[in-house]
């Protein structure tokens, strides 16, 4: 098979180079570099029956991703995770056409497995041998975890109140992991102080251009599990907004193929009140957002003060007629509950903050009472010991 | 559809009943219930081609299984777990052709997840209002999980120094916990006596006959995943065996049914050497087991000193040809760090310690270097928090 890839591409200056040399940020402008595919060609290559034919992972949609050799595929079974309906268990929320897609169910129990696959994947299609990223906890599990069944070295900067058990599996997989007394953005600078003295490459968010397109494939999965058709709304947890950006993407491309009829879903932000920069950013009009001092919630992964995407999270929100909205950690907190109790879906607390924002955006008349709903959940509660231990103690 | 269930029949004294009625053990001899179907109405109805169509979960094989009604199936996206083939990245095991069963990448990140889908959509069924089952871990997260999403209530008792994840995630789901200072063993004296007292349905390990179906699952899936073949071996880490008499069943009914030819595979029970009631019946030539005194492993899954079942695990290793063997934490520890520093996959303790059997098993020449061997990894370690700060820290 080979890659579909025809240009990577700047997503602010449109500088543009061949596919199959290392990347990370553009050297123009330094923003971040996007794939573009030769949709005609995909097209005339693949079906939604040959896809339907295939195994259950997000490495059905070949095609759509950039590895150019199938044997380069790192694949732990990511992908293809359930798209649950949960209207009729949460009849108070008022939303009869409420569905959950569940990315708890990916190795590593978070949605950065998908990011990590495709990542990891390219580093080893192009030779290299060590990556090195800051995270709020679950990349740096994801990318450990990816690299470790690659054989590339991995280092990891972490905030030290990350969950214990983001701590744990970064060290079970045997990454180098450094623990930051401060949030992502101080493990960024950790990070780049370390590629620059030793060559790692820079795997950070959107600073390579892999990442996003593992990431892509939730929006692809959406569209293939509810019959080809676009939900009327995406509810997204925030942090970095890959995924956002991810499946924006994705649902393009698909449109641009007529895969997909009729208009993009309304791509929805939701963020904690203790670490919103792209909702204020959202709300005075601005085009990028301001770090946010002092960020503080339990969602871990939600502690990203300012996010390299932004704009392009903000464009995709804008575009697709979404909003932004921030909820607070008890509300979160309780949903996660409610959700467990009626539905048995066991949320990160990301998760359950979609569903605090679906409730809240549906009393407020933003969702119609017939709309088709998709809130993601990016990962499992398990990860969240100490949530857990907050919320049921 | 229909269900294709025959009866309900004594695995010790053939009493039989029909199915559509509540049942627990035999009412004659006190012995474990198990499910007869029409395998050859089975085979009318579907087909290996058909099946692979299927949604990927262990619900694909609905006409292997009990559930009269499809609006009555209780899902989350359980079971067609990845098969991993990890001989190449595993080298000096000297076993090329070795895959491992990902169970972990369950909902509630566990095997357990797929007995109790089944055991709750038939309680759901049978109009059951309330089960009660104890529980070394687990099993305990799965049933009040799926308890939730059938709106069945669920008392759980669970051992103390069970992992606090399962603790939590009982709490989370709004299941009534139980804790007891002691085992499994104790926990289920507590349940009999809440049974007695309040009319619950006893969900215990083989006290109801559905959870095994749901178990059976593993092995009709590890045959379609090897493109219909028998391995030659499947490892399988006990504490109740439920899963091994359930892998056991399904290749004996594919097996009757002509879907796969040759010899069922060697069936080998893995244990912990701190708990190893049925390796030790095994080679003592015994029928059952003995009550195992003062259980210790961290392996939580394994502290089982008496099972229920431990007959039919038996009587499934002997006619099979398989064997029984106990390995020590240490050695499952080291294990599951180097499987995941390898091959990615975070296997629980359980689930390392049947690559630890696996090790030991080939040198000693009871497995041959050409052998097709699947080992069952039951769980994801992100449950087992305090085994990994003991081999991480």
């Amino acid at each position: 098979m080979p890659s579909y890839v025809t240009s990577i591409t700047c997503s602010r200056c449109n500088w543009r180079c061949d596919p199959g040399t290392i990347q990370n940020l553009c050297p123009v402008c330094a923003s971040p570099l996007l794939v573009d595919y030769d949709l005609e060609a995909i097209d005339r290559a693949v079906t939604k029956q040959s896809i339907a034919q295939r195994p259950p992972t997000m490495w059905r949609y070949e095609e759509f991703l950039p590895v150019p050799d199938p044997r380069q595929i790192v694949s732990l079974g990511e992908g293809f995770t359930p798209l649950i309906a949960v209207g009729s268990a949460l009849t108070e929320l008022g939303l009869p056409n409420l569905w959950v897609k569940d990315d708890g169910l990916n190795p590593t129990g978070s949605f950065k497995a998908r990011g990590a696959s495709c990542g990891i994947s390219m580093a080893k299609a192009l030779g290299i041998k060590a990556v090195a990223l800051p995270t709020a906890g679950n990349a740096g599990g994801a990318w450990s975890c990816y690299g470790a069944a690659a054989g590339i070295a991995v280092h990891v900067a972490m905030p030290e109140d990350a969950p214990a058990i983001n701590h744990l599996e970064c060290k079970l997989y045997g990454a180098q992991l450094t623990v930051v007394k401060g949030l992502i953005s101080d493990a960024g600078k950790l990070i780049a102080k370390g590629i620059r003295e030793n060559g790692w490459f820079d795997a950070a968010t959107l600073k390579e251009p892999y990442r996003i397109e593992g990431k892509k494939t939730l929006g692809l999965e959406i569209a293939e599990q509810m019959g080809w058709q676009m939900p009327d709304a995406i509810l997204y947890p925030a942090g970095g907004g890959v995924g956002l950006i991810g499946i924006w993407r994705g649902l393009l491309q698909l449109q641009a193929m007529g895969w997909v009829k009729g208009n993009l879903p309304r791509l929805i932000v939701v963020q904690a009140e203790g670490c919103a920069p792209i909702v204020k950013a959202f709300r005075e009009g601005k085009a990028i957002s301001e770090f946010w001092e002092g960020a503080s919630t339990f969602s871990s992964g939600l502690r990203v003060p300012k996010a390299l995407g932004d704009f392009l999270v903000l464009q995709a929100v804008r575009e697709t007629g979404g909003t932004a909205i921030a909820v607070s950690d008890a509300d979160s907190g309780a949903m996660m509950q409610l959700l467990a109790r009626r539905t048995g879906i066991f949320a990160a607390p990301e998760g359950a903050a979609t569903l605090t924002a679906a409730a809240q955006l549906r009393e407020q008349g933003v969702l119609a009472p017939n709309d088709r709903v998709v809130l993601i959940n990016t990962g499992t509660a398990l990860k969240y010991q100490e949530a857990l231990e907050q919320i049921c103690n």
